[in-house]
């Protein structure tokens, strides 16, 4: 439901991973399941997630007596270190492992680096494909001998920046993460509570707001968007000062909104 | 996120009947069982249902290591033939077993009989609560020989209606149910399909707009309510229309909205 009020089209949904097995995090998932089948879905669907949860998924599928008619590729996370579970050619995901209780793991998406731009204003004539492709790979130009004739940046145009998300919901105060997550262009980390409730955050294996800060600092990370926030708290504002205080590059998480990540 | 749309209080919600195990009529259960846990519900929740939903129940709640703060007592629905599963003193519910080619029930919630009013305008003074109450039930007040002093109807208001409902979802056309229904204030029937779709609806064990007006006029209902419209049906007018030609009496159902009963 959230997705079709965001507009976000199903069927450019092709990953799916799913954190750990508390209901904020996956009840919704069977419901797109069974829409993408109502829908006519035919190419696969692939989804990353706790072992147990591919058993409940093929348990309500076999007591509702219904078959896909796409496949479903289930890619169970068992490790409790970090793993490439996707790679493709703009882009890595790694699990980050997080400490909530029950098996549970964030997610880091990189950019891959961009190939270079040839810059028209300082491109020569009569450059061969092969020498455009080296330039492109952020190779210099060079003779047969080897002799410059070009450095790179001469002929392309400024690298782009490959951005970097780490999505951490949910987990206890845990430096651990902090190698995993360095440097990223942006930090979700769960804030369920504030500074107030940092025994209950403890108990509940939750962040409170200036934890979910520390980390973002201590990572060098450039922005951190706070979320999962507890009912309890009407007004979020002292939950962000809090994280502000410490860090701050620091924007509360809003359902449906969009970031724009620019260097 | 429907029942918080409409301003329905969960705390309200204490028995909960679920006919099948499809995705679009048991997958917001477990979202709804997680808030009132979060909500800090104490009170026992019932749930009524095929079998298997209580393993999958279970199953999530061991998966996600919840344990609720409510008792929820899980009411197995295993009989192929009508049986009451619920009494108070206002109404009692009774299952439909309905033909969907899983197991799957609807529901008539028939309101008792209510007590008769006193009339307090033909009302003689002095009378004793044991004469009172027997008016209440409907009985004449007689001397201590059996001999009639006051006819009921003189001393009370005309008895109010009793009003029932059947939900009945989904279903291929079935004829069975007829006499489960007969005579109910108000019957929900899907009506998935059109005619122009009849042979689908009967490969998908679903109804067409007219075969539930059908049913609605051989039971002699007050009001027909069609539902669960498939997505190909932009325009609801044509499966209305042709309800209608059948069946005067008969609506199309709209999320959140409130039907008065009346006489």
């Amino acid at each position: 439901m959230q997705l079709r009020k965001f507009n976000v089209k199903l069927n450019k949904i092709d990953h799916v991973m799913i954190s750990h097995l508390h209901g904020d995090h996956f009840f919704g998932l069977m419901g797109m399941i069974s829409t993408m089948h109502l829908f006519k879905r035919i190419k696969d669907l692939h989804v990353y997630g706790p072992p147990d949860l591919s058993e409940i998924i093929v348990s309500i599928l076999r007591y509702s007596k219904s078959y896909l008619n796409f496949k479903l590729v289930f890619h169970p996370l068992e490790s409790d270190t970090p793993e490439l579970i996707f790679e493709n050619e703009i882009l890595t995901v790694h699990t980050i492992p997080l400490t909530h209780g029950i098996r549970c793991n964030g997610f880091i998406f990189r950019e891959k680096p961009k190939p270079r731009k040839i810059n028209k204003e300082t491109m020569p004539e009569g450059f061969s494909l092969q020498n455009i492709a080296r330039l492109k790979m952020g190779l210099d130009i060079v003779d047969g001998e080897g002799n410059l004739i070009y450095k790179n940046e001469e002929l392309t145009l400024p690298e782009k920046v490959s951005f970097s998300y780490a999505y951490c919901s949910d987990t206890t105060y845990n430096e651990n993460i902090i190698p995993l997550i360095r440097n990223v262009s942006l930090l979700y980390h769960e804030s369920t509570f504030g500074t107030d409730m940092e025994q209950r955050a403890i108990e509940t294996y939750h962040s409170t707001a200036k934890q979910a800060a520390i980390i973002a600092q201590k990572a060098n990370v450039s922005k951190l968007i706070l979320g999962h926030f507890s009912v309890r708290y009407k007004d979020l504002e002292p939950l962000l000062s809090e994280a502000k205080g410490i860090f701050h590059e620091t924007i509360l998480a809003r359902e449906g909104e969009s970031i724009i990540l620019e260097h």
